[in-house]
């Protein structure tokens, strides 16, 4: 279409892709699945409004593919205009029964794969990954990129915050192990981290990333594991993402997460992932955490494709 | 103690009450209890953070007691250098559980009404009421002002919102009566008005309000009552509350609210009384609405403590 | 579908309705058609993120029609039920060569009325009702709400500012006539006042305004007249409008527009209109201008269809 | 010069108007003086930021006079074309030191006086009338518009915040009288609002001022008096001033404070005045109080230029 | 007490410590005061909200202690459960008198070195390191972490200013020494820097800083040596701080500020500190930066806690 | 003057140096210029408030020159204090006609250069570089810090947005060379990347900009070269720039950017540099990023000047 369709024009979907408004009929590779749920948040709540947010800085992006001036790549050509990626909208919420919505987001995460499809599920806060993992029914390792744990233990009547998905992703038997990465907040109880490592999972703090390396952690996991990833915006450093409420400081670089993205991909097998905990409300007038989510967002979906 | 406390200055509790820690140990006529929950709002939350902003605006008024210069009353001057009002801080909430919020919050004003003081509940959204209603065992009438019915049907696995509170309240046995005062939004449903008025209650409109005027209003019940009265700030006019996500056009004036809380505390026997749906992070910078809030809240326990 | 569709959830097309994205396949009665425009905003721009804003707060109304609790009328039900309103996207936007743009904009306008589809437009700046207007074939009246005249004279290399689309409009054959209401800014100069009358427009101040009531405005056209309205939100009072920039103290109550909106269409035939200038990114972070937006939009354009 | 000049382009006078940087060479009629202090504000500080505001929004209104349709009269055409109206810029203030900034503005206030010039002064917060008032060698009688008495006791050590001016004003030999308009926050002490009444002063809050109307506020004073007027942004009433931080509800819609001006500005004659109270840093995005305060001070200036 | 007790729940005192409203009841090894005061700001103010807004972020942190997932340290566990640090709330302020505001500061601070404790002062502006400083009696060494010297000369009636501090301080019989790390502003004049060294103090830029290292940082003073730490939040980087007026680039990173403060407690013995310059009004909705500020505040405090 | 003139005082030319308001009297070395044009801009509007951002940020600088601790580097104080440097005021915008804005702002610039002024420009967006660079007359090469492009193809009746500019400079007679430095943004196509290097233009992404260092970048052109040089705030890292739209992450740090420009003005004549995207309406409350900018003007244009 000769069109021009600048960034603040349109409807948005993810990166103008065809809305898919019916699972039952989904035709493409990959499912683009907003999670606007934010009520497992621990201090402001607002990262409802993530997907949307997500979807209208992704319209920055070519809808035709995109690429880096860097390395020469070239990423989702093939995949956008070959109608080879869907955006789903959104699960639908049931505030104030968490419960339910869990279980509608379980539920269409199920049906795109069912439908043959990755699912790239934006939230929201991080409290959906639990719900998103347990609709996969095969064995598969984790790796969570984020500044938290969020493996709360169960008490006071609380099970399904943003604090607590990781516990449940870990107990599952689908999970093959889970590795989190980046953590760092002094928020997290010594408790908490000791009862994650005595439970057979990684916790890698940031000093450990550095030493690692991108390549280091891919390598952690053996060639060609099939790897669901989870990635809290707040993995990045707080000077990148102003309008993410559980910001931390000495966080790693865009570069840093990247190339973590990128090895993974290059050397795994990417059945799904998530990006979490971008708060459109609360962040700067320019978008520019909405932006760099999108850009995350992209440029994995990128690497994995690329993957022959 | 010689100090000036400008409002920014000190940690603060509504109007510098004394804050008591462990309502066991509550000794005060009148009791501000902070209700921060947001996970029943519809649309953007943010309204968690609510009593905090009514508190620390509260701290522009004397805390000696306030004086209108139109009418010449004063009001709170003894309550407050008495000693008769206690802030005992906010309610316990349980992020995702909603059920285990709700019986806090019971339990909360239950143990207020135990200790014999009369409560004061700042929220958080509309969802509150009914779990502070339900504290109360004697029967009693309850008013509400607000531009929304908040009856909504238990549908969708959903029960406890901002838009049902009041279908819980009114069925319960010690709601001798629900009076709705305000009502004007297109987003009620024509089946929800019709069914709130079949199940025997009264739905007063814009016009009708202003027809009746704040007497007529407190007229609509024997004198002498007791009521429950619940204020959702969107009852003012949209042009007054900034601050509040559901504002509507067409709302009560300051002194329309104002005359119509201070007839039904002259005529009738108020035993606790609600203010909701303040939303500090999206008010304006200056937090007008806050303080118009506090200013409400402020007027209408001063005409409360006024009476013989 | 057994959808909760929260506001925040789901991609936004206007109260969604279906999206069409070819307007040569449109089938429907009315067409909401975007035009994110702002560069003709003579002080701060913004405006063109107007149509999402809009769109979005749609959202918060039902989905199947809305109903006025004063009034007892239902509004919309059969036409969103019965999938009579399309939602057609946005027009494309060609920065700085408005001449492209506004080219669009009518060939857009042309081809919802080629399709027999009464068209709804949501601005965006006052600039695109020239180019909207010019779309039509018909000769009709042209009512204008609005506090500004937007009648400039074309000197300076200037013609197409939000400052000049009157001029325009009032000059071309199929302008029958011209009525200018809610005209109370200082910023409009004596000239062009005058001028304006000198061209045999009509200009109604606020105290005309008031004098004519709403019926009284409705009756300066014979009836049944074929009618064009175009909608500044800056007509509103700047009290309601704290995210138009162009606001101005005086203005109309919420209950004077619409008021006025639904005499016009009850007594003459509506043809089109449009409803432009608020400014998304500088409105309360509540977004209540938006809102008040798409309330304006939904009621009259409920009182539009239930005409007979 | 053929420039168009808009709002958003060039340094920013006011209205324009020729910069005089040394008052020593002062040749004009009224002479624009910008006071930003604001460290005698009881809350949020902000409105030092208030002359810059104030200049660029001046810049919305047309350099060669103003026009209200309404009522057909124009505005400083004379004045504006003939150079009789200069900005000034700001007085020096001296941060912590307010009794250096105090000498400033008194300073400053003579110089425009000695060069035969009208001052119309910009604030910064109400605390500056004292030290401007004084400037003035001549008995004349005072107008406050304002929500709150400002006529605190000198306690504390306070004796020059926004809460004091008043009580240094009425107490100089040059006071002939006192005449405070709107007042109505309920955060004025009883003790206050008696004892300047013992003082001699009026105290008119709005019933009052409602039941007078605007010529029965100018009538108070014997025709053809000599008056400065202070104007509060916070006469106004809460829902036109977002971005002032001491806004009141029940205030005075502008058509009260307009024509209350203009009826002062007719019957007596204006020495000088000032405008205060406006925060821009904490306004709405889109200014609307910034640009309110332009208009209020150059209707108010066109009617007292206007005068025969 | 069984709470969960989110962040956002409570009335706020640091660390929910306990709250010692009178001085002369002091009991405890670590006194928390607020000192909201930002008369001193040379350009935006509004860090007088720095100490309430601490205290809410201070929350997001266990009031049970903290622990680094990195170094496996844990902190404040026994000072927080055994009731060793208190809460004393906020100095009184006395706007445009700040002498007497300082006289408030020195003798608040006098009076938690009395009962024992170690004074931990949330600014509030800069300007108040000079009476919290003049209220200790013994000699120390003085380190300050700035991107500006802070070392104005007295002229223009200025004295008071947060430029003005160290002027203050370097000459005070009690200070053995003044060292200022991260200095790099463009602003601070040749004079001043030369003075500063004249003046026998140390200056030590961004360069010499990472040449030392946070450990060369601490070896500038004999071992053990007594030493007030003063920490301006713009010691680091203008990227981490966009909540603070006077950021600048090329500043510390979290780490290098947080392993100074770290290396400085380990070798020496730290009599006080504070830290200033956060301006919530003006930060990013997320509050990042007030975040970031109570994190450097209590792993500060927990470093000179763990010291034997 | 016997001044302080904080910068929140007085009505703002760059670095308060005289505003020259007729070109034709321009006598000065430096000519300071503002485009506040942003109609170029592809996603959110708003940098046509950049020049008045920047020279309120100006202020904050000493007017009479800046002094750089860490190298001990002085500059602009000749400049400054004799008069050197003149503030032009701003180019007149032309809405929605493009070409004679752009026009104005070539005859602008030519202006300048006939009085014998060096043009610093201010903008704006960036697509102004075209109209500015065309009014050099002599062949210069072109240095470009961005983080995007800028040479789209001249399709859909586009020519004249900020994605366009360096396409016109490149094949411009006068343009020696255009080099590109800092290009990293994923959206720009692999196709427009070719196209420049087939053109003959320097791509310089950011690892080899990294490689080469400052004076690396200084050594691609030939000692002594004229040189033009265009600042994209979107050089620096997205940390740094919250109010820019365009921000991108892993930028250049600000000593990058500026050991950069210091080394092309020692090694080459500089005639003429611009600064462009800093969108002040959505900056963070602070205004970090006007402030940043009118950093690197300042200090790019103190390196220029202390030439020999």
């Amino acid at each position: 279409m000769d069109r021009v369709d600048r960034p603040y024009v349109g409807i948005p979907s993810f990166l103008r892709t065809p809305i898919c408004a019916d699972l039952s009929d989904l035709d493409a590779d990959v499912a683009i699945l907003g999670v606007p749920f934010d009520e497992g948040s621990p201090f402001l709540p607002g990262s409802r409004m993530g997907p949307r947010a997500l979807r209208e800085h992704s319209l920055r992006f070519s809808p035709r593919g995109v690429y880096d001036p860097e390395t020469g790549n070239e990423y989702l050509a093939a995949e956008l205009t070959g109608g080879l990626i869907a955006d789903v909208g959104d699960v639908d919420i049931r505030p104030t029964n968490t419960e339910a919505t869990f279980e509608n987001i379980t539920a269409s995460v199920r049906a795109i794969l069912e439908r043959g499809a990755m699912p790239v599920v934006l939230g929201g806060d991080h409290s959906i990954t639990y719900p998103i993992f347990r609709a996969f029914d095969r064995p598969v390792h984790v790796i969570q990129f984020d500044a938290h744990c969020d493996y709360g233990s169960f008490e006071h009547g609380l099970r399904y915050t943003n604090g607590h998905a990781f516990r449940h992703v870990a107990a599952m038997e689908t999970a093959l192990s889970l590795t989190q990465v980046g953590i760092r907040s002094l928020r997290n109880s010594k408790d908490q981290i000791d009862e994650i490592r005595a439970d057979g999972n990684r916790v890698i703090p940031m000093g450990q990333f550095r030493s690692l390396g991108p390549s280091g952690i891919a390598e952690l996991l053996p060639p060609g594991s099939p790897v669901y990833v989870s990635i809290d915006v707040d993995a990045l450093d707080m000077s990148l993402v102003p309008g993410c409420v559980s910001a931390e400081p000495d966080g790693m670089s865009y570069p840093e997460l990247r190339d973590s993205l990128r090895a993974i991909a290059e050397r795994h097998e990417i059945i799904g992932f998530d990006f979490v905990e971008v708060n459109p409300p609360l962040d700067v007038g320019t978008g520019v955490t909405a932006y760099l989510g999108a850009l995350v967002v992209i440029e994995f979906l990128g690497h994995i494709c690329n993957q022959p």
